[in-house]
């Protein structure tokens, strides 16, 4: 069949025969999506790590970002390279998956497993490319609620993410306030500034403007759009990383010369570095799921769903908010979240805010930063505490 | 001829026969290269503006931006649209064509009548593409200079510009200090920076990966890389503005529509925006140069020149400067222009300083904001009166 061949040419293997759980749900439990459109088949890939305890109170949902997905705390199936968040989640970490159970799905637009535009619709027997609803922030977590729902459990402890991660977070609270003990969001924002949307703009422009991008259809007709989603993923790059960091780490390096050659070649090692991240991301990921996470992510405003006030949002909730920013993010800076806390302070929740300084940007959250470790850890711990939930164990340090 | 039809239908027209004067440098005058060629022949295409004095002390050279050209004060002959400096350069203005006598000249590397890449190889009757040599900031002013030169100017009264127009600015002190009265840095950098070449390199991988772009080969196969030229300029559009104005004018505002309709459209007018400045650029723009200019950038760090001493470019320089930075541009920010200040001021230089409040970002230099227009106005007049010159006209208010 056309379809797999092509896929898997695309190192999208994943997409048909995922290297994760999976949970089908029929016509009978569509997904109801906010273009219109009662969804089905909708198939959702996740993992889970440790175990959900006896009254089912230890569950913790790890909401992924852009183009991160499922594979959390194990090696990525397809990359080879450990988990995206292990310096977060393990056994000792502060997601402790000898404590928690841990439980991390890629999103519906995705491309690890979970129903996206790559996947093969029942219908017409292609993938869905184009075909598939525009999916928002919160289609994604009205299908991480029917998982939850699948795997029979009412409340849970924390849902804990960065960047859009965090727009899930956000969302799950809005959304489902009573089955939040604690949430994290973490370098987010409640809604995408116009500076977001342009990036991501550009990103989809760079997609489509690759002649092998088919109008979406590339994937039966056996092409790939590899130069257009490297071009967006270069762009995407810089910012998640700050000025700073891309200072202290390439500067103006040169690449393996001593003295500049004038030429196009990538010449400083910024260029060769982003090169690489451009070439190996077209390896992971389907490039028209790139189009569908980067809308979901355009179309977030939380307010707007609440006449405009951002504290409606969050009213009554009586989750436990830990807001985490990082001084250096220049793609959702400080003053987003600072925008988040006044909300909650305005519904009268419980909120922390802590915001960490680093040089690394953005991406800081996915990185070993000690005072983020430590601010999470003492976060968890203190909910695990008040939801009577048993002490860590002790381990030899 | 395969050339001039390639290049109309790019609407590069004024490559071939611009609508500026022209100086011709031929084997006898080569310009000397960075990249280490001598390099000839050489046209020049330049505007001026007012009257070169009795003495020839009334010469103001105005250097461009990226993707500027010499039509500072005059309708510019592809698109019609008013020169792009007509708040700064025209009678009565802060750089008074009453007064002085004003000089721009399309740089070296550039599309509009300077020898570029699209320009005709004579050696193989075909456009140069990549087989000019790589263009550098010292590059452009040397060949600035021989224009000078050929005008019979042996000192500027004041150098000026913006952006890459200031990094001009700078090496032409610390190349020529002495033909330098004053000069006026304006929204720039002394290097580029890693994210600054970041982003460059995006540019030039989109335009590189439209396989239009054919190697640079494209006017002799009469195809233009449009859509990779598009997002380069996109990508670029948006450094050029900052967060807060992009929030004001654009916020989160639908395009001519009042709820969104779910799909991959310009729905949102930043988009909308970002796509208009993308397709008009390629109307008005050669992606060769697009290559030669952002290259030029890049390789710019005039500290290196002198063993990583910014102090030391500006030794004994007498020439007066007024340094203008924009508080809200993240692509050159205020810090930049601090270090230039710094470095003249360890250099004993005569130098003044002002940091624009403004939300406008880095393209707050073409705007008319009244405080950077009244800072340029006091700079020069002060300048003119120690340089001699007579006083401006009086004006009816």
């Amino acid at each position: 069949m056309t379809l797999v061949s092509a896929s898997k040419a695309a190192g999208l293997r994943e997409v048909d025969a995922p290297h994760s759980l999976v949970a089908h749900f029929g016509a009978e439990h569509p997904l109801q999506m906010d273009a219109g459109i009662s969804f089905s088949p909708l198939t959702i890939a996740y993992q889970t790590y440790g175990a959900l305890n006896a009254d089912k109170s230890n569950a913790v949902l790890v909401c992924h970002a852009l183009t991160g997905d499922q594979h959390v705390a194990n090696d990525h199936p397809i990359t080879g390279k450990p988990g995206w968040w292990q310096t977060m989640v393990g056994p000792g970490r502060p997601i402790d998956t000898d404590r928690y159970f841990v439980i991390s799905s890629n999103v519906v637009g995705g491309c690890m497993g979970t129903t996206g535009p790559a996947s093969l619709n029942p219908t017409t027997g292609r993938p869905y490319g184009l075909d598939l609803p525009i999916v928002t922030i919160r289609d994604m977590v009205r299908a991480q609620a029917m998982l939850i729902d699948h795997l029979g459990i009412d409340t849970i402890f924390c849902v804990v993410g960065g960047s859009m991660g965090g727009m899930q977070v956000l969302q799950w609270v809005a959304s489902f306030q009573e089955r939040v003990f604690a949430a994290m969001p973490i370098a987010t924002a409640a809604k995408h500034s116009s500076q977001n949307i342009a990036f991501h703009e550009v990103g989809r422009q760079a997609v489509m403007a690759d002649p092998d991008w088919r109008r979406g259809r590339y994937l039966e007709e056996g092409v790939i759009p590899t130069k257009g989603l490297a071009v967006a993923r270069m762009a995407a790059h810089i910012t998640y990383l700050s000025d700073e960091a891309l200072q202290s780490k390439f500067g103006r390096k040169l690449q393996g010369r001593v003295a500049p050659t004038f030429s196009f070649d990538a010449e400083f090692q910024i260029e060769n570095y982003l090169r690489y991240q451009g070439m190996s991301f077209v390896d992971r990921f389907d490039a028209n799921s790139y189009l569908y996470v980067t809308r979901a992510c355009d179309y977030f405003d939380l307010a707007a769903d609440y006449d405009g006030s951002l504290a409606l949002a969050f009213k009554g909730a009586k989750t436990r908010f830990c807001v985490v920013s990082f001084n250096s993010d220049w793609l959702y800076p400080t003053a987003a979240s600072r925008a988040i806390v006044h909300a909650l302070n305005a519904g009268g929740a419980s909120v922390s805010f802590v915001d960490i300084e680093t040089d690394r940007g953005h991406d800081a959250f996915l990185l070993n930063i000690p005072e983020f470790i430590a601010t999470s850890r003492g976060f968890l711990d203190a909910a695990a505490r008040a939801r009577g939930l048993p002490p860590a164990k002790t381990r030899a340090s």
